[in-house]
């Protein structure tokens, strides 16, 4: 393996789509500093295709990029620039393996119920493609994030629209008081090695052991619960003290991430909204197979088997709910879509920093922006959300203009804590007791338990969070900027962290750093009293946090997290470079295959690579790696300051226009910079070159627009097609190759 | 002098008239401990007579007992049982002098015109007597206030009402974000003993010198400004938003104490408020001497001289500015006293906590209680009742039940901070420059300022806070309970004092203390997050927070602030103790005068008693009296368990009775405590006597209840003549003797 290697992800729809045009710049100017970029295919054709190319010819067999960068992930020498993919929903599997087969790919169908260990073993994998499968194989290590100074810079002179807060708004975070994980978690830390096991006890003494799991020494592990009765009775009381209080009311979950625990609890939203309905159709929605957790839209989805007078019926009933409920908010309210529709549809971390920068409000049935009571039944981190709201009523709206940043250090790393509980949770068949019993036999931890609660276990290694700690230290040391650790004192996981934290902090030198540890709701009122007055202040957080985290400040900040600096350091010393969250836009690829134009913003990846490059200068004391990418970040900077980001409108500038000026502006700067004067007498010419045939470059990009692109496949693309597509300016070309 | 004496003070109405009966009761129980209880007087009525003593024949002379006692707070020994007096309005003040005079003192009138110097003498005399002008003189300590362990008892046994909160609730605090004494403050700590100058600089150069102040060493001296026009603009964005937002408005403010700040800022939300009639009839009210000051009871007052007819126009016009103004909330809706009658009638620290005791509402003009805005205009105090608001409609209403309780330990002594800035407080006249020179000549501070602004200097001698430091320090200590320093770092006076609370802890055993830094928002929250655990913590707080917090805590916690422990650890190490706070209460006197019934409540006294014989006993190692005590604090439970407080109606338990039942629990306490054979000798049959002689001694107290009591003094009571009317019981009297 060269050491001067940049790995660059090819994905899925319209970032794949951009790298044909944006990889050869990106090359050109990186031989310059002997660095070379790779191209590995994590495309969801190619992962489908390498799943089964032991069955498939020699010409239709592909590499499996994904396990070769997984590899890479265990090398120090790792220098990953990761794009946004597709995470498989079954729909797009099953359009993909479609496709695939037009393109003469021999696969098996996706065996719906599998039986035979043939179809079992198809199932197997296919499943290996679907859903998120590619962050847990290629995030290695915890997570540094952090809105970029130009993007900052870019949004403090461009605000995004913040929608004013009333000192009188009635909007507010609600939850669970008690019978929730976080007035139920045990934690212990373990002392050595061991495999521990996860028991069921019945009420008749009867012993199950729902998995075993094996421990690293030092590995903290947390069991809690949500009880079921309480949960249900939350809601009840939430949904008349809305009524009462004549507040709109909605529910805010992370069903996506959360996949076991969080559509179960939603079920129970729905359920308890629509009580009457579920009462009184309970047999008939078993019978047809209405799934709650799936939301109210599964109620509509299965009656459609039913005649329509009985349809009509279950509607009106589904309608006379509403007159005894609080007014439900709407996800759309053209097309009647209500917060208790799809889990997928509210995903808190998204759904609540729009309701903070909306004034507080969400949409009603009338298209109109009302004040809302946000139920968050969980409360371990819904108290940020209401601390926030608190801190929007008394200080006003955040002010992009002026507003400090809150970059974030994540636990990530090896499945940490909730995220990692998937396999864990359980939904309680019958009453009883859930018990963590070690190897000797001794219980750890225990929670009784009733029919329908909601019981798991966490895991979070030791390494990671000797990596987390030390990985805040240094952000706290690169940007001179104070760094808070959020654990709060009330909740036992975090107290075993914070013993390692301390410990842990003793290994640094943190002299003349201002490193703190403060609970939840003491960090982020102590991050929003600073950011109101222009400070920075790093958040060190847990893993779910760290989600919630760096989506709320971006969105508030940056009006979008997708412009945030994400970078993952391995815990083998390499360096994951993701570009930005936000999908993979297949919008745009449609906008694309009908006019020509992409409007996908590559700014994620300018950011990235300029990352990439200097990480690597430094590792490999290579300096005119160091000064591509500082000037590189110059580069960015005016492009959005002269406003050369791809406009949505076919007939102007779009993706490929957006990279030319890119190449224009960063030739422009090492021409000029002074510290390394072979680079500025290498890039000179192209610079001028640039320059002169600006309007010829613009006009022939231009061109090509108002037509379809003629594009032959969407989840398999043809890369030498596309490249066409992508870079149809000769000048641009020309100029780009004489370097 | 002996020193083991105790100085009970014998002042004003009902406590003057309980300690007929109570302080034979404490002198008895005492002589066992070999200590006396000297009273000294000094009710306003002695304060008169001794200021005249010079110009009165002999029989008629008085010693003055506010001097004597002011002269023993120098002293170690000092151990003062100090009853709430009467802090003298005028009309007051002419009552007892018209009083003395038809008993025989031949005094001056009250020259309310000065002219002779015979006439300016008199009146600096009879100064001297008006107002709050007792604790200025005793007060030569810190504080040092908690709710008694049998108090907060009691009141979690038996809650007082506490208003729900609703999560929609609209309240909260509205204060300036600039332009106000937090934004402008500045402070510098003197290094050296010397003479500054308050100097005011006009715009053409002239300087005149305001003020020279004498500082010592370490003396912290701050100056701020409040702007005139963005005060004025503050209260008009207010209004209007309060109008558009359909909620109540309100103005808090300490017109009392800040007696030359706050009146000012109260007229100026007068005259925004009723800017309509204040700009018509503005040169009307010149005339007849309206003063927006005193409030829009002022302009009721003074137009009373105009002809009817114009003072229904000018009503009228009043009624108009009530269209175009948000609803003003009410002090007394029965009888149309609003928010902005009178500036003594909304005390903030009074009536935040009644709010927020409230569900956050005040009262409007339907009598009905109602979401309102609370204005606070200046910032730096404010802040903490908005962050108890957003705590209540978080975590709903507190709960007397199992909430903990703050102590706190305030910084006091020789007019510490704003409550000593009344001689430096400036309305300004011009525009121009205020600013303070030291010795030298530099300028320490200076800000610009315009016609009407508020300017003021704060000085804080470092010795008290020396002293507060370690009483903050004794009472975690003695106390096993975390402790707070409020201390806003963004507030310059603040970390003036933060260098010398840090520098001043050092010289402490803190060891095993939780002892931390908070600023006010912090340290509320703090607090608060921890009383609903029911845990205790205690705020070390300057001045105004001390004042503050004394009264939000205990209101919230007992439903008064009446019933608090308030200690002044002397800084000489004498020691004071206040008997609570809740003034002497005429109408209690009015009631015994017509029906002899007295309904104070001397629980303060007993309270305050027993840390007076506690303290005297640790000083002298007086066993006894440390066992008395302890069982005083027991009797005062048992009293309040057993529910023998003094009912309000006539025919049932009064103040005598209770202190009855209080002498009968304390002997029973001390005959069966095993500590002190010798004492539980000595009290045994007194316990035996009174137990077996209760039903005709409560006959005996209650048989002169029901008539007129025959007092013939008001002001100037004949104790003779009281201590029979509040010892009727001889079957009680004799026992008593007995001892």
């Amino acid at each position: 393996m060269s050491k001067q290697t940049i790995y660059y992800t090819l994905t899925d729809e319209a970032p794949a789509l951009a790298t044909a045009s944006l990889l050869p710049i990106f090359g050109a100017f990186a031989k310059e500093a002997d660095i070379e970029l790779k191209l590995t295919d994590i495309s969801l054709a190619s992962r489908i295709i390498s799943s089964f190319s032991d069955l498939l010819p020699a010409d239709k067999q592909a590499e499996d990029g994904l396990k070769f960068l997984g590899d890479l992930t265990a090398s120090p020498e790792a220098n990953i620039v990761k794009l946004p993919n597709i995470s498989a929903s079954l729909p797009q599997l099953y359009a993909a393996i479609k496709e695939l087969k037009t393109q003469g790919y021999d696969l098996p169908d996706y065996p719906e119920n599998a039986q035979t260990d043939a179809e079992k073993d198809v199932l197997a994998r296919y499943s290996k493609v679907l859903g998120s499968a590619v962050n847990p194989v290629l995030r290695q290590g915890n997570s540094d994030r952090r809105a970029p100074a130009a993007v900052k810079g870019f949004a403090r002179k461009n605000p995004h629209s913040m929608g004013k807060w009333s000192k009188t708004s009635t909007s507010h975070a609600d939850y669970m008081r008690d019978g929730d994980f976080y007035s139920s978690e045990q934690s212990v830390t373990m002392d050595s090695a061991q495999t521990v096991k996860i028991e069921f006890v019945g009420k008749d003494g009867s012993v199950e052991v729902k998995k075993t799991l094996p421990l690293l020494a030092g590995e903290i592990l947390d069991s809690m619960n949500i009880s079921c009765a309480k949960l249900r009775a939350f809601f009840e009381a939430s949904l008349q003290e809305a009524k009462k209080d004549n507040i709109m009311w909605s529910v805010h979950l992370k069903a996506t991430m959360m996949k076991v625990s969080h559509p179960i609890v939603f079920g129970h939203a729905v359920t308890v909204f629509y009580k009457d309905v579920f009462e009184k159709y309970s047999e008939l929605f078993k019978e047809i197979g209405v799934n709650p957790n799936n939301g109210l839209g599964s109620v509509y989805d299965k009656i459609q088997t039913l005649p329509e007078a009985k349809q009509e019926e279950i509607k009106q009933a589904i309608q006379a709910c509403y007159d005894t409920r609080p007014e439900l908010a709407m996800v759309d309210s053209d097309k009647g879509i209500t917060n208790l529709h799809v889990p997928s549809d509210v995903i808190v971390d998204a759904s609540m920093p729009a309701m903070i920068r909306n004034s507080g409000k969400m949409w009603g049935r009338d298209g109109k922006a009302h004040d809302a009571k946000a139920v968050i039944p969980d409360s371990t981190y819904a108290r940020i959300y209401q601390e926030t709201i608190n801190f929007c009523k008394t200080n006003g709206a955040f002010d992009p203009v002026t507003m400090g940043t809150v970059p974030n250090v994540g636990l990530m790393a090896q499945k940490a804590e909730e995220y990692g509980s998937h396999d864990k949770t359980f939904e309680i068949a019958a009453a009883g007791t859930m018990r963590i019993v070690d190897a000797n036999g001794n219980v750890l931890m225990q929670h009784a338990v009733e029919k329908g609660d909601i019981w798991r276990a966490c895991q979070t290694k030791d390494a990671p969070i000797r990596d987390w700690v030390k990985l805040g230290v240094t952000r706290a040391r690169q940007s001179d900027t104070p760094a808070v650790f959020w654990l709060d004192e009330n909740r036992p996981h975090d107290n075993q962290l914070r013993n390692k934290v301390e410990t842990y902090l003793k290994d640094h030198d943190t002299n003349g750093l201002d490193i703190r540890i403060m609970s939840y709701n003491e960090a982020i009122r102590f991050s929003m009293e600073r950011i109101i007055r222009g400070e920075d202040t790093i958040s060190v957080t847990g893993n779910i946090l760290r989600d919630y985290l760096t989506d709320l400040f971006p969105i508030l900040e940056l009006g979008t997290s997708a412009k945030m600096l994400s970078i993952v350091p391995m815990l083998e010393g390499g360096g994951m470079y993701e570009t930005g969250a936000g999908g993979s836009a297949p919008k745009h690829v449609q906008q694309l295959m009908e006019e020509n134009h992409l409007r996908w913003d590559s700014l994620g990846e300018f950011l990235a690579v300029a990352v990439s490059f200097e990480e690597l200068g430094i590792k490999h004391n290579n300096e005119k790696a160091i000064i591509l990418a500082k000037c590189l970040d110059k580069a960015t900077g005016k492009l959005l300051d002269t406003n050369k980001s791809p406009s949505r409108k076919s007939g102007e500038i779009d993706n490929r226009g957006s990279h030319f000026y890119l190449a224009l502006y960063w030739a422009q700067e090492l021409a000029t910079q002074t510290e390394n004067a072979e680079l500025a007498t290498k890039f000179s010419p192209l610079a001028k070159a640039l320059a002169a045939k600006e309007t010829t470059i613009v006009a022939e990009l231009a061109a090509v627009q108002g037509k379809p692109a003629g594009l032959s496949g969407y989840y398999h693309i043809n890369l030498e097609e596309v490249t066409k597509i992508m870079r149809p300016s000769d000048t641009f070309n020309q100029a780009l190759a004489s370097l």
